[in-house]
């Protein structure tokens, strides 16, 4: 039985941990770390988990927690990973970072994005960014993970296997992101009041969010070449999902043809044949966050439009599982050498 | 490995059984029954099912379905199951009926509020009303359930208590009851569209809903003594989940005064202490449906009013877990010797 | 043209005068009172403003806003007004309050319930309340207007007239009333945000909500007897809205028979046949937010039940318009000699 | 006094030229024209005009109309009107269609897009494409309007201004749309549903959605030079409200460097600096539906990329009023020589 330690388990992500973990039959949370609420019950800050986690939240004391736990898991915010990391630690306990503190590896593309200092460079080149599909082999042996953000997942895993294949442009890529207001976080702001999201949708952070460097850095590594694209979220009156519309120029092919919808989804098919939480859909089907819902899928299709010479490339994820706990699990079974789908088998639910 | 066939698998509470027995280790669904999508495959129906389920929908044909399977689920309109039901079939297998028509033992009453003949009386009898915490031991042994109705199982469960305690009076109970808008079905009608139904609310069947006499009597045992009492249910904009709001004049003790909140909560406490689903809250915490949502639980509280000498009396629950597919299935377990809650230890999704 | 002041005009209450008042065309917004967002331009606080209102906010300075305007209105939580009214500025300006402050009559139970002590109860019987369709008369002379409750409004208007009529029991009255999360006001607070509303109904403050002696007091004077009653508020995902459903116990006609639907609603239709902004709906049409939302109307309807000998009485407000802005708008053109309905024909939005 | 007949009144486009002309000083509404509500009261349809609109549905004859009234709105499917427009009726009567008859100029393209064959072509050169900040003057004139589509009068006022400025590339456009559900109309289909749109953001007709053509035709003329764009529409879980985020290739200046972001809003401010109904945000205030909506305004904004050589063109827009009834009664309002915001001059609703 693993033990888990939880830094920040009263946020969104953190609870969601909690969720997947209670039904992990090889894991066992034995610490719930919070800044807000030490010495309560933690179903008394999230009352879905009455009679089912008994718990008292405990404060986020990593070295304490090192002495107690096979792995910890940290949903905080930007900065305090890096701020508190040692070589000690490490050697002590695996660390799965939800933050974007190691994801990043030049720690200059880092600071100037999030504007803080890096604590701990040190460990970037160690770090394993933890896109699974991506990195599986090195996850297998890593100590830390950098588990990726939830719009750079669905933004990679939905442009991937074209931009690997070598059939689309790496210039001029456009992805317009949206995502449910989980995303946001479970701090009381004013721009996250019900009344401000409800019956709304904006863009936010235009030409300037966190996660472009991010998917920007992974894109650059399956082109083989530098990669700077436009990457626009919005934010959507629904709790969860992650809905990717992303726009490439197609390459032309030796006939001088474009690549057409069906040869693009041999692409897909090809490279996600066996993933099994990657789902290719038949036919024209375009993804719907709903379908995902509470899962750890991430439903892609493609269509070329040969009246432009662009593909549109299409994916929808539940922005709280495999965009952030869901592949956090799945990062922890790999390392720990569990079949990668243990606790992680969650049926979408609909309605 | 009990063999399934599901009638009427193509609507939400059928989708809802086939989401929960993916995840029940001993039972497997064999024939997923549809009238409108005959031949198609069930995930191109509910997309979320995806790699997941690979069937197609085959038709209600109930006496073929009754030799391949141990047990029929019934998620149909009223008066399906009345016209087929027979002995042979009962004798074949067991069957859980989710419609209304087995759960009113007098006729008279089905016919006057269901406004249609009834065509198979003779099984009246025989049935179980399968309200799991109150008829647990007949249910072990049926071979025909009556699974409960959504509203009826969440106000008999908050009520219930005080009512077999004696506490309060049988005549002037009121039950204002919520629900969210998958408890409508997935019929395409005008009233049930997004545009309808969303940043609205409104109260529909005032004073003649067809769950009236089913709580009328079921309270009626419970009482010993005839009830009639108000019903009045709301459309909610949001997916699942129904809310009982209930109001009953408290009775006085002995001394003169009216019992108060810790007495009657120690009744619900008492009650329910071994009730693996019915999560009676700590404190004056009222009940949220998304604190259910997803799970085969029922939140109760209550609160004693010495101003008007009333006692509110509070459950949540989700319509299609514990209000349909979920208690579903727990009445399977139960027929087939299985530990109650397999296949159950749904954990509820937040947020 | 009436020049007018709003303290609290960044509320949402505030912000729904502003709304209204721009329709308004023998009135004129001369300060827009605010407390956090002093010297910030108006419309960069509500984007919806933006090239509507020019103006910059100021503060809450009442003395010096008397000297510049006819009326103020003061969206502001309680105590506030209280503690700043003096004779002085009552013989400058007349002043509307939307605030609790001098709608209970006896101190004692402002206090017992507000849980402050009240800073100038010698205004507290001048205070005329402003529920325009009964102190219609009162209010035209008035200084000092009490705008009634979001609840109070439309749990008043839904009973008034069989209450009026003595076809009701004073005794055992039950108010179930459910509201938009705008109610609720824009303090960034936990249990306000997006993913904690959406897909979620609660009960709150049960028997213990703070509008319930409000609407005590009213219906105390309607019956001539004083009145206890359960009044239960529900927090519903949407933005506005108010829905009352009421119980209340029939009164037998000499003949020993229940009085019915249709002398009931005879009695309605007959108390509010010149009223404009009160709508008896037509048959057995349930009132629904929706229809009322955006304008000043309030639409009611009962049924009887002589199953249980009680009725069913139901309304649906818009909480910020008849329920907050709206009124006080109404409370001002009556103070002002205007037509009541100056500004206020609103047409309901649908969608 | 202008006489107006509405076909299709009963739809939600009809429903909102019904709430908008309510308020419209000089026009009255003589014929509410229905296919399914003939001889039923339209407040029964549309329960928020109780009270305010007593008149009785009729049928869609729009001969007998024409004889009636002074302008017909046909807010009716594709292929109605050009099935049944003739010289006899326009010279009797002005039309403004709200389908997109006569909307494509190639009736080669409309056929190919909207599968039906034109019932008339000979008008297509004679209506007059009502966007109104494009075609004024040609619209006060005009004895036919086409009333622009939703999806294009948004998009075409985001795009407009550079296109026509010549600061952008009319090659590689990208138009990435998302739109609340009264956009799908209210027929009763199963994928209109609550439970199917709520909570859940999905693509739709991806590469092949008719209002293509219609957004080409028109930049086409604004470059001077044919375009071919990607236009992407996406179903948000909102009722009202369309936001339209573009991406589209800058031209680099005689220096070399990119246009920037100061100077492209330049050329927006100048563009609208006298259309009361675009409105053109502040700083880097990105556009929100929800402060748009029931109102007749357009808010637009441009964010340029260095990174990327793009620039982000961004519009808000209520698509039931400036992408529908506003703006056909904008263009009534240009072709009866009234004040062009006459009965238009609505304050958004917030929240």
């Amino acid at each position: 039985m693993i033990k888990v330690g939880i830094v920040g388990a009263t946020g969104y992500a953190g609870a969601e941990l909690v969720r997947i973990l209670m039904g992990h039959k090889d894991a066992e949370i034995v610490w719930y770390g919070s800044k807000s609420y030490i010495d309560k019950a933690y179903a008394s800050v999230y009352g879905n988990m009455f009679t089912i986690v008994e718990d008292i939240c405990k404060d986020d004391n990593l070295k304490e927690m090192a002495k107690q736990v096979d792995v910890i898991f940290t949903a905080t915010p930007q900065g305090f990973l890096a701020s508190l990391l040692t070589e000690e630690l490490l050697e002590q306990v695996k660390i799965i970072d939800l933050s974007a503190d190691f994801r990043i590896k030049d720690v200059d593309v880092y600071e100037e994005w999030y504007e803080i200092k890096h604590q701990s460079p040190e460990f970037l080149e160690e770090a394993v960014y933890g896109l699974c599909e991506l990195n599986r082999e090195k996850i297998r042996t890593a100590r830390l993970i950098a588990n990726p953000g939830c719009y750079p997942t669905c933004s990679f895993l939905s442009i991937y296997p074209l931009a690997k294949a070598g059939v689309i442009e790496s210039e001029g890529i456009v992805i317009d992101a949206k995502s449910g207001t989980s995303g946001a976080g479970r701090g009381a702001k004013l721009e996250n009041l019900y009344c401000e999201v409800n019956e709304n949708i904006k863009a936010y952070k235009v030409a300037s969010h966190r996660h472009t460097p991010e998917i920007e850095q992974q894109l650059s590594e399956a082109f083989g070449s530098p990669v700077y694209l436009n990457f626009t979220p919005h934010l959507v009156p629904m709790n969860r999902g992650i809905l990717i519309t992303a726009y490439a120029n197609l390459k032309k092919k030796e006939d001088g043809t474009y690549y057409n919808t069906e040869e693009l989804k041999e692409i897909l098919n090809k490279c996600y044949e066996n993933e099994p939480f990657v789902r290719v859909l038949k036919g024209s089907t375009a993804p719907e966050t709903k379908w995902v819902e509470g899962s750890n899928f991430v439903d892609v299709n493609v269509v070329a439009d040969p009246r432009t010479g662009k593909v549109i490339m299409l994916g929808a994820m539940d922005n709280l599982v495999k965009g952030a706990a869901g592949q956090a699990v799945q990062n922890m079974n790999i390392m720990f050498g569990l079949k990668e789908d243990t606790g992680l088998q969650l049926v979408p639910i609909f309605p």
